[in-house]
């Protein structure tokens, strides 16, 4: 039998385990100025915390051009047609739309704003590429729940991702209060990677993991992290955005308000920290949850593109 | 062809309505002293936003000897197998118990005291009697959303409840705080009943309705009442009470959080409110659901019933 060269295996045993972070959760050394971006400050906070919430960190009108973006590509047959749609179950209306990053030249340009990518690259110490992109377009009262999760579980699993390098975007384009199912994340859970329960423990070779088996943390694990620190609601209006660790576990409630709620999320990894092959011998996911073609590093673009197609449309 | 003599018809044409309250909400003469119970000024605001919340309004000690009672019924194996309990699906744990107000001594005495009798008796003008009541244990991490309904809606279909002269009673049992799926209400959308849409407009007579797909108001009349004055979140601490008019359009979120939420639920009905015959030939429902076994009024009890027990269980 092979040593387990994996601290964060996952998935292979009938046993929950709760195992400490061995990688660094702000990469860029906080001695020194931590140079353009963040504050030193909101960075020990990060480090601490395991997200940053910037109120107001995009213009009105920065946010309105945004947010047309995101609703006329909803409504746009070319993309509901493609891959990267994900549709409601029996519907045509697009709730989902991934790798934006790539196929929608505003949010390519938003992928590459040198304020949001100043902050990653402090965080992951690196350059940084694009790991995965979506828009979300998510209904009034039927809004469903997310279970708790972290990110890197699945993506060091199913996409071989090595290290806890990686930092999560979302851009916040409509208010989210306390009813609209926000963002919830418990604060200094990125510090304990919870390794699932698997259930094939001799079999590391299953071919067809299902999603809703696999990669669920357990109850006391949940109970465990959330008591260290509570739970943390990010509420906060339109404009403002979250960044979080790979690590930090997050879920949400659902939304039967009558309030949507949209937001555009990046995923930002090390260019350090690029993909290897998923564990167990899974198939690689699709390119649009998954990019493997390409780790170049973003060249970032100044703001100001926002500032002139919102311009354009008040036209 | 029969002349509509019911002001409140539900569930009978292809398009939803919204039809105005004909009746009076608080039916207390609010001119004049109001008498034992709740203010002027409660009473004033209960009648325009339809709800009442009376924040800690049992001690800490009464908070903790119910709590400890309702958690005793859960676990109670002759509760369990009783019609009035509502297990998980697929587990042995209860999740509700109807009729506590009869099958379980502190919650009979607790439905009869004085302090909430009177409250009840302000609002309906009338002595009352318990049409419904429920003792709720909901889990935390799966705890499901349950989507807007006006209670008198069912009332008055499935039951054959007059007129809108009833008012909901929770006990919260635990924190109930915004990250837990608390009681969610529309202010002022008791003065507007939705008649929601039925599948079969000319078989009144339908036996089988079921609840999943009758009752549900459409997300039009929805945005109209959440537009009026949004949505007011029940958050308090354990030992608050929140009245609510039968018709105040209500519901909650999900609860992923790993904090359970428990209440007492009584519904005070006006003995001059007695239910009829349900609408269109359905059956009753049972007698823990609906009662109509017995419409006396409530003799009120004097609140140290609860002091005493709570002596009891610290001894």
């Amino acid at each position: 039998m092979a040593p387990i060269t994996d601290a964060y295996e996952s998935r292979v045993t009938k046993d929950a385990a709760i195992i400490m972070r061995r990688d660094p959760v702000v990469y860029t050394d906080l001695t020194k100025d931590p140079g353009p971006g963040a504050t030193r400050e909101q960075l020990e906070n990060f480090k601490r915390d395991g997200f940053m919430l910037l109120e107001n960190f995009l213009s009105a009108r920065e946010t309105k051009a945004l947010l047309q973006e995101v609703e006329r590509i909803s409504h746009d047959p070319e993309i509901a047609r493609r891959d990267e749609a994900v549709r409601e179950p029996g519907g045509d209306i697009v709730r989902s739309v991934f790798r934006v990053h790539v196929i929608n030249k505003m949010l390519s340009r938003l992928s590459r704003d040198r304020r949001l990518v100043n902050i990653a690259r402090q965080i992951v110490g690196s350059e940084v590429y694009v790991h995965q992109s979506r828009a979300n377009l998510k209904p009034g009262l039927f809004g469903k729940d997310f279970y708790w999760h972290s990110d890197f579980e699945t993506w060091h699993v199913e996409d071989g991702m090595p290290n806890m390098r990686a930092v999560s975007c979302s851009i916040l384009l409509t208010s989210n209060n306390d009813q609209n199912g926000p963002l919830m994340i418990m604060p200094g859970s990125h510090q304990y990677f919870i390794s699932c329960i698997g259930e094939t423990p001799d079999d590391h070779y299953k071919k067809s993991l299902r999603k809703q088996e696999y990669g669920v943390p357990d109850p006391d694990s949940l109970r465990f992290l959330a008591d260290q620190n509570g739970i943390r609601s990010m509420t906060a209006p339109a404009g403002s955005i979250v960044f979080f660790d790979c690590n930090a576990m997050h879920g949400s409630n659902s939304n039967i308000s009558p309030y949507p709620r949209s937001n555009v999320f990046f995923v930002f990894n090390s260019v350090d920290n690029a993909l290897g092959n998923p564990k167990y011998g899974l198939n690689p996911r699709p390119e649009h949850v998954a990019t493997r073609e390409d780790f170049t590093p973003i060249k970032p673009v100044e703001p100001d593109y926002l500032r002139d197609v919102s311009k354009q449309m008040d036209r």
